[in-house]
């Protein structure tokens, strides 16, 4: 059992170090409005839900008013009997590890194993999370979801307990992998490929999985199909790369022409497509298979959906703020569809981690 | 052989009547909105091809510039051997028929099958054409794309020729089904199973076949399973009934509650939901695992995306002139997709119409 480098393997030009400074309520605003005015002429169902289900998790038959945080009585330090040093906001924080997330509500420890963390990736999700772009960050937070990602093997199950900053079943919160233990649930944890370096490896447990789930879900998988990834980040990477190893014909799509030398020279893609060229993009119009969209930011997708043949998928992992604008006529000319995706559930990340031993698929991770 | 219904079948309340006083040049304005402006940062794809290709259709190895439409040398009547009555923008309009579009550019008339109509549906597609919602129609027009609303075994050709308002190999304007008669190339007719009659069986070949094609494409078809269906016209009519036969649980979702009558005394659905009631729609947050909406007009999906289990599929079949919201964490956080889909093909229409047939499946038309 090996685990994941601490250094930058994300989409983002931003350094962890500008992230703490981010005015904490001006964030808080634009969340609120990502999850309650957005969803035109409905009750807030995903902050009830985040109340009363995801982030509260309950287990069957058990009332959910039960989960909710508990009352403060001890410092995090103290809270639980393993001491542990984590980057709290990207700040140095004091906690301790309590035992794992059980399945069971009556969790006994028996199950639980501690790792001792030696690299832990830098992800999106953990950029929001600081920022609190989503409004449900509860602050302190420890981000570094690490090799546990996944941590149910149905990842979209609404009762999901999240690797960091969400509530355990006896009410107290977690806190994640920018730190030097946690404590796992055996069931949670992977084997880790020998021939597979910690550090470069350990970050395909959130990138790799990400990209190698949906391109198995959605069928994208046909050697010599033509795939076009938007984005040259951490999950862009692992999507050229994981699409390599399936025979797919790879466009790495980007706002910057300065990637192409590294899409084409360093990661093997076949060809080079600046989504701000238009001519290159009509050029392009009707060509590609699938589209795997990694670009977190608010973006236009239509141009992405002309891109497609017909029949052609397009799979986005971002999680903009802001709505994307969807014009039906570009669905429904072509049967072409939008889909989204999380992260694996527990089998497929055991699965990806093989095939990428079997692929030589790694991460590319600064020293 | 036999024809459709002339009598409305469409999710519009809207009449036939009360289209052709619509203002054609607010209609323009608007419908350029749709294909030009929506698309940003790009060039205008969507019209350029439909200069080039879908809508001036090329045959394999022809400059595009061949297939424009040539100068008008002859009145409508005149054009064609086939002396042909129809309704021009629902007006009273007298031209001619020519020979099929054949599949092969040098056309002989070899294929060719002179059908009397009998019936004709009225589909939303006519009404968006009438009142060149769309911003491509060709005056005049008659509308009526009637048991041949699919014209190519794979109707996501690029160079496809519609039923109505496209252009000829040869240069001349085609004209639909609200009319006496129409010449089709053998390969687009379809076999009409003896037990459907006529007038209830005809809208089948447009609503019919635009649910059954998407259930089928995206396995949206398992026994037990639930779907939503959204908009109560004539498309979500034949959803409730295919999804019957496929053995689904149905439940219809309009703004309309006085629909509820119908989408359960009469059509059969399971149950029924009112989308403008909060509350009835946080009940059944989380409880579907496929919605057809079938809506033409702009609205919101993400209420409906609430409604999808995790791996929840939403097709849209609408093609509002306005883009639709896409909040990315309602697709990413259930791994759920919206796919568009347009008409089905020949072989999936004969096949629908066999399933119809067989489920005892017609269209309600008013006498």
């Amino acid at each position: 059992m090996r685990a994941a480098s601490n250094v930058p393997f994300c989409q983002s030009e931003e350094t962890a170090a500008s992230i703490a400074h981010q005015n904490q309520e001006s964030k808080e605003e634009h969340a609120a409005y990502l999850f309650t005015e957005q969803i035109e002429g409905l009750p807030n169902y995903v902050e009830k839900e985040e109340e009363e289900g995801a982030r509260g998790p309950s287990a069957a038959n058990e009332p959910a008013t039960k989960h909710k945080t508990k009352p403060v009585t001890k410092a995090p330090e103290d809270e639980h009997p393993h001491k542990t040093f984590g980057y709290g906001n990207l700040s140095p924080f004091h906690f301790s590890r309590r035992f794992s997330p059980s399945r069971s509500l009556y969790e006994n420890g028996d199950d639980d194993v501690a790792i001792k963390i030696l690299y832990c990736r830098v992800c999106h999700t953990d950029l929001h999370a600081i920022k609190n772009e989503w409004g449900v960050t509860r602050y302190p937070v420890v981000p570094g979801s690490c090799e546990y990602c996944s941590q149910d093997k149905e990842s979209y199950c609404p009762k999901l307990i999240f690797t960091y900053d969400s509530i355990y079943h006896d009410g107290t919160k977690n806190y994640g992998g920018y730190s030097d233990m946690i404590v796992v649930d055996q069931y949670f944890v992977v084997r880790f490929p020998d021939s597979l370096p910690s550090d470069a490896g350990a970050p395909l447990l959130c990138a790799g999985i990400t990209v190698y789930s949906p391109m198995k879900y959605y069928g994208m998988t046909e050697p010599g199909k033509y795939l076009g990834v938007v984005g040259l980040g951490g999950v862009g990477h692992a999507a050229v790369k994981c699409g390599k190893a399936f025979g797919l014909k790879i466009t790495v799509i980007s706002t910057s022409p300065s990637k192409e030398a590294e899409a084409i020279g360093k990661l093997g893609a076949d060809s080079f497509l600046v989504s701000s060229d238009p001519a290159k993009m009509k050029a392009s119009f009707g060509t590609m298979d699938y589209i795997i969209d990694t670009v977190s930011a608010f973006h236009a997708i239509a141009p992405l959906l002309t891109l497609l043949k017909p029949n052609g998928k397009l799979v986005t992992l971002g999680l903009p703020a802001k709505p994307l604008e969807l014009h039906s006529h570009l669905l429904v000319l072509g049967r072409k569809l939008v889909g989204g995706s999380d992260i694996g559930g527990m089998k497929e990340t055991q699965e990806m981690l093989y095939f990428c031993a079997k692929h030589n698929i790694t991460a590319d991770v600064d020293g």
